[in-house]
């Protein structure tokens, strides 16, 4: 398989890829919905490129790095992390963009991002995050992000824009997610009314992650969705159902480089290649699969190396054999290359860097 | 502190740097030992050609990026990896050194060595690999590794050079390890008589990895050590006892970004700056602890977020703060990043980039 490439190395299966932006973006047509994809995923123009040329109306960012490289890509850009630290902020109020949006959850981030703002002389737009459940970061009472929105709309340089929120807590089956979706629905329908009735309803009420893309149109008043991984997918996301597992686009190329431990075979491929991350809500369950052989999962690794449990297949591996794996999350193993090759049919086509991976001024 | 710099950023104590290093080289020469460390560690130049100034006789590879970079530091290379890919074997075959040595477990290894060795027009030098316990790649029965090593020794271009095992399978208790590392001492023992029966004694016995670095003179025949993780040491290297937690010289700067979420604080440190690696034999103690609060740990994370766990703290955290952690694993968190930015008493004195992650050619 591609013998000329050196392992370990991520492919990407381009008709594959292509196949998953179309989809994504008809159903955000289809409902009416705003798509501003996520790009932690992939950290590619490559492919920021393709979803804005599907329809995506902007771009999701992390880190001002992120944010900075995709400006090649669109000129609508959201920063979804509180500009705290000024460094990020400065360099948020710097973006080439024509227009610059931040979520934030403090008074703090909203001081920071004035001041740097003011300082370049530039508006930029705030969505006030929200917790709904997730419990990591946003205000958690109406009241208080009704004040911090007001706060922003006060500030000089900053324009109060929307609501923000991360449904990361909705994963499980179905019937669990059909009562968390009508609750989130309550809530954010709640939130809109009581900021309507402060005099500011918000133009956007943003949300959608990969996990719960599908059903985002039964979000209640969400006008926006954000997901990531649904351009790559991963072992996580066809797990729990979100896709199919030959929509699993990205994979890294490994090869068995030790079968001298009887039951297991060894290959170039681990921690450095793969990360350590679970499939969600499954201990015990290794760290990626085999595309070819999904029976075969890599059940332990140090940095190089990963360790193949073949208790499930009849398949026999050799040294030198090659495999691809489709790893668990494929945002944290993205971020591990510098260099990502395109394939399709077998044979490479192009390659391109995964430009906004690292922290550098771009 | 440092407030000029964005976060998440890798912070390295020089001072104690040079501490462990030192530390390590007096160690070394007191028992006669060589010390080659390991370079995947560090990643960078900079630190190996402290090593070497501390009279480290040559390094340790994993890839051959990392060979490639380190030849700038020492000439005599060791790449513990079996050089199966033949790509990978024709840059090891390739590498500007005056001595290259490989690690390897199968005649496919071998046979892929000798090739491109053989291309190449240049001497390559073998350690046949031998597994002790560790269970993950290595030669499993001593006749099979005699059988290998003659294997090389008959090769045109390839040179039988000695044995290398790696005892990453001792890290328990002090009870445990004497009973382990006297099984270790015998087999090394009884396996070096049978090389030399066969009349190819090897000249060298390379093992060693920092949990056991300090009873390296305890292991029988071993002539070599390899440590990789004691430069930088980690929360890992703390636990075990095997060094001290102000011997850990690396830490991730953060800023604390929400305490929106009662009984928490998100930093924008997560996944992709600190890796998800527990500490070894133990679950649920989070991923990292903070340096000037270690009952602090990062209790969850995701991609640029973690989230402390306060439950055992007076200290009371406020959006904007910073803070240091100590990664688990330092040298998953290190190949997280392009540059390091190397400090003094709280002052900045140098960056450099971690000059061998990645894959590409150097």
């Amino acid at each position: 398989m591609l013998p000329d490439l050196e392992t370990p190395v991520p492919l990407v299966d381009l008709a594959r890829v292509e196949r998953n932006v179309a989809r994504v973006a008809s159903y955000a047509r289809t409902h009416g919905l705003a798509l501003r994809p996520h790009v932690k995923t992939h950290k590619s123009p490559r492919i920021a490129s393709l979803q804005v040329a599907h329809g995506a109306q902007g771009l999701t960012c992390a880190t001002p790095r992120e944010a900075e490289v995709m400006a090649s890509a669109s000129r609508d850009l959201l920063v979804a992390y509180p500009p705290v630290d000024p460094v990020r902020a400065a360099r948020i109020a710097a973006l080439e963009a024509d227009r610059v949006t931040v979520a934030l959850d403090s008074v703090e981030a909203v001081e920071a991002m004035a001041r740097a703002a003011g300082a370049a002389g530039r508006t930029v737009h705030v969505y006030v995050e929200m917790d709904l459940g997730m419990r990591r970061v946003g205000v958690q009472a109406v009241e208080d992000a009704i004040a911090l929105a007001r706060r922003a709309a006060d500030a000089q340089w900053l324009e109060f824009a929307g609501l923000a929120f991360y449904p990361g807590h909705i994963r499980q089956g179905v019937a669990e997610q059909d009562a968390a979706l009508a609750t989130l629905a309550t809530q954010l329908g709640e939130a809109v009314e009581a900021f309507a009735a402060a005099g500011m309803r918000p133009a956007v009420v943003s949300g959608g992650s990969t996990p719960t893309l599908w059903r985002s149109h039964e979000m209640g008043p969400v006008t926006e969705i954000r997901p990531g991984t649904y351009v790559y997918n991963d072992r996580t996301t066809a797990v729990i159902g979100a896709c199919d597992w030959d929509d699993c686009a990205f994979t890294v190329l490994a090869t068995v480089v030790s079968t001298a431990v009887r039951g297991q075979a060894v290959i170039d491929a681990g921690v450095k290649s793969l990360g350590r991350e679970p499939v969600r809500g499954a201990a015990d369950e290794g760290f990626g699969a085999l595309l070819d052989h999904p029976e075969v999962t890599v059940r332990s690794m140090s940095e190089e190396h990963g360790v193949l449990d073949l208790a499930r297949t009849s398949w026999t591996p050799k040294v030198g054999d090659r495999v691809r794996v489709v790893p668990n999350h494929v945002c944290v193993a993205v971020h591990l290359f510098d260099e990502v090759v395109g394939v399709r049919d077998g044979a490479i086509e192009e390659r391109w860097r995964v430009e906004a991976r690292g922290r550098a001024h771009a």
